[in-house]
């Protein structure tokens, strides 16, 4: 087997069983990728030695020999870890991995090393650069993780979301990013910055990856697809939906909905009152007040060597009144209360755009998450659905929204839209 | 000054400013009293050497002075950390302080040391007795914070609550306890163990210091105390509410609603239907399922170290489904927004049960939290009212609780009454 993503995990662990490939082989074959595309795409923070890798055994393994890129907030023992500060703060390693570590590696997943990941998962860039466009932004602050998986170099790898740093660099570099329910992997071990709406995610080639890793990391029933979509509700709406849209994301949601249709859901706007559209503003006082608490010892040892944006931001949240985040909070609740009627009553699930265009040139600025801020404060599950082209063919993803806890739900719909897409 | 609680914080730090008093002389009381004290009631991890103790410079600080104990499962730079496992995990000093013990110094505090904690802050007891009767236990998982406060060796103490480890306690050591909304105060740098209720608090003698620290940490106005209690609406329902209860609590709970009448509250019985009392089954489940996810590393780590009843939690989440989790979850979330529409319509506290009774006899076991677990499932703020005794004279304690978010309102209430009581 060759990377560049021809297996999913279960067709590899299938042949895996019949004894055609060794368990190492996977491992092996992202090493050589690394060693051709890592130069230039820079997705990596720490590359594990190829003498220290180990599968841990046990039984009912669903990652069994899966390579996975850790991203660079996650506690790790037997890596360092930089928080993507470029040096002025670093971990020879953690006493202890981040929960999902143990997870990953108690399910026979092999770490491949730790990804790049913007200044603490905020918005100062790190070096990765995007594998479909080397002059281009692969988008952050899970920058390493979507880039390495784009590239061919691991089939799997962890990403967090706070605003849009899961699906804009998925978006952008042209692989799945899912964002589950708020809450769903523990956050334990991994670096906090606003802890009402910290996320963990993963970014993989194929839809029935982000299956495994599902049931995997949650032990749910193992997620299939279904024989069409036929009575599937998908609502259309982008947050906000006030701004004039992009002709790429026009397109890759019209493409979107016409294939969803194809398969036999009925595809329709769905009417939000204007409160949802004032998200975006919301999620920035919530992520200003609880990030200048929650990095307040870091800001306090290490304020002079930050970031000009991340020193804004949390003189921003010192600068906003618990009664104003609170006054945020509460809105973004009956907006939650509410969504959770409109998910019963009318749609299964909300098409929306992920990103406002293709990656943008440059490395300086890690694009706009303006489309994810809402959904993210509303702590429901999203998916970045890789499946269109914009201007010079780079990738243009869209998002598939389900209610909180209704991530199964999500993924099922996924595949079978995937599949006849195909 | 001596200690034993005669100054509030803000007394101390009048007397301060009209330089009556050194700033460090709250400080010195406290080591005295630790002389005093800590061989019978054992309540420190760590003790701060006397040499290394420092004032963060500030203006405006409100805790500038006062000495204060973490919970040891909070990080320290400058102190080790055990997380309550007597030896078999110790960090001798974190990478960076947590984010709350940042915001402590800033405001001025001065470290004390680390109290004592149960094993990762569950059921696995620590070396800590209750300085009321030394016989007894001070409650857990915040042992040593609660016993700390209540023997006069610290005026304010980190808690933390993810079943009845604040409320708990407080009571069984007869102290203010404050667990405010779920999330309001950051837990990063502090070990998780169930994060979708794992709440920071603190312990203090007096309730005028309790409302300080609220608004050191938060930034919220400052909380003062109403004229009295005209118009006030309290609701009595203890969780659950199909037990038998203890004359003591029976008792502490009429004298507090006496009191409440007196102050020109109206009181009466709060009907909340019988899906409330089966949040204590659902805060088991998800305390099982999310444990076993979020102690995953120190599971496969030291699983051979750790205590009985911590094994068996973690192996019942191993084998609590996603599904059950959710459903208990969803469950939770129903009796949030009803609960909520019951405070908006009918009454503005609760007055409720803070444990079964008086603090049990002998050390092996930290007491029963079962009064706590659904407020702390429906991320209420709670705060224990030590305004009573049971049997022998020991505190027996109620706790007010309020919606989320209402912690200003519940406080203010809280510091009418107790000056009213006086």
């Amino acid at each position: 087997m060759t990377e560049r993503g021809v297996d999913t995990i279960e067709a590899f662990q299938a042949r895996v069983a019949q004894e055609e490939s060794d368990i190492r082989t996977w491992w092996d074959a992202c090493q050589r990728q690394i060693q051709v595309h890592e130069a230039g795409v820079q997705a990596w923070e720490y590359l594990v030695p190829s003498t220290s890798t180990e599968i841990q055994s046990g039984s009912g393994q669903l990652l069994r020999g899966v390579p996975v890129g850790i991203k660079d907030i996650i506690d790790t023992t037997e890596m360092p870890t930089t928080w993507g500060t470029s040096g002025y703060l670093v971990s020879p390693g953690a006493i202890m991995d981040a929960a999902v570590v143990t997870l990953l590696k108690r399910q026979g997943a092999m770490l491949l090393g730790k990804t790049v990941s913007t200044e603490f998962a905020y918005f100062t860039p790190g070096k990765t650069r995007n594998p479909r466009d080397l002059s281009r932004t692969p988008g952050g602050s899970s920058s390493g993780s979507a880039a390495a998986v784009a590239a061919g170099m691991a089939p799997l790898a962890l990403g967090t979301q706070t605003a849009g740093s899961i699906i804009r660099p998925a978006s952008y570099c042209g692989v799945f990013g899912f964002k589950p329910t708020v809450n769903t992997i523990s956050f334990s071990g991994i670096k906090a910055f606003a802890p009402s709406m910290d996320t963990l995610g993963w970014f993989a080639r194929h839809i029935e990856d982000i299956c495994t890793v599902f049931t995997a990391l949650t032990r749910s029933d193992s997620i299939e697809a279904l024989p069409d979509l036929t009575g599937i509700r998908v609502g259309m709406r982008n947050l906000p939906g006030d701004r004039p849209l992009d002709p790429d994301v026009t397109q890759a949601l019209s493409l979107t909905a016409r294939c969803l249709e194809q398969a036999g859901a009925s595809v329709f706007a769905l009417p939000l009152d204007p409160r949802y559209d004032e998200l975006v503003k919301h999620h920035q006082v919530v992520l200003a007040y609880e990030s200048a608490q929650t990095l307040a010892s870091e800001f306090q040892q290490h304020g002079k060597d930050m970031g000009a944006k991340l020193v804004d931001l949390v003189e921003q949240g010192l600068a906003t009144s618990y009664a104003d985040y609170r006054s945020s909070l509460l809105l973004a609740e009956q907006c939650k209360q509410a969504l959770s009627k409109v998910f019963a009553d009318e749609v299964d699930v909300i098409l929306a755009a992920s990103a406002p265009g293709i990656a943008p040139q440059g490395l300086e600025s890690t694009g706009d998450p303006v489309y994810c801020r809402a959904w993210t404060l509303l702590g429901v599950p999203c998916l970045n659905l890789p499946l269109n082209k914009g201007q010079m063919g780079l990738p243009i993803g869209v998002q598939l929204v389900a209610d909180r806890w209704q991530d199964e739900r999500l993924l099922s719909i996924a595949r079978t839209l995937v599949a006849l897409a195909r």
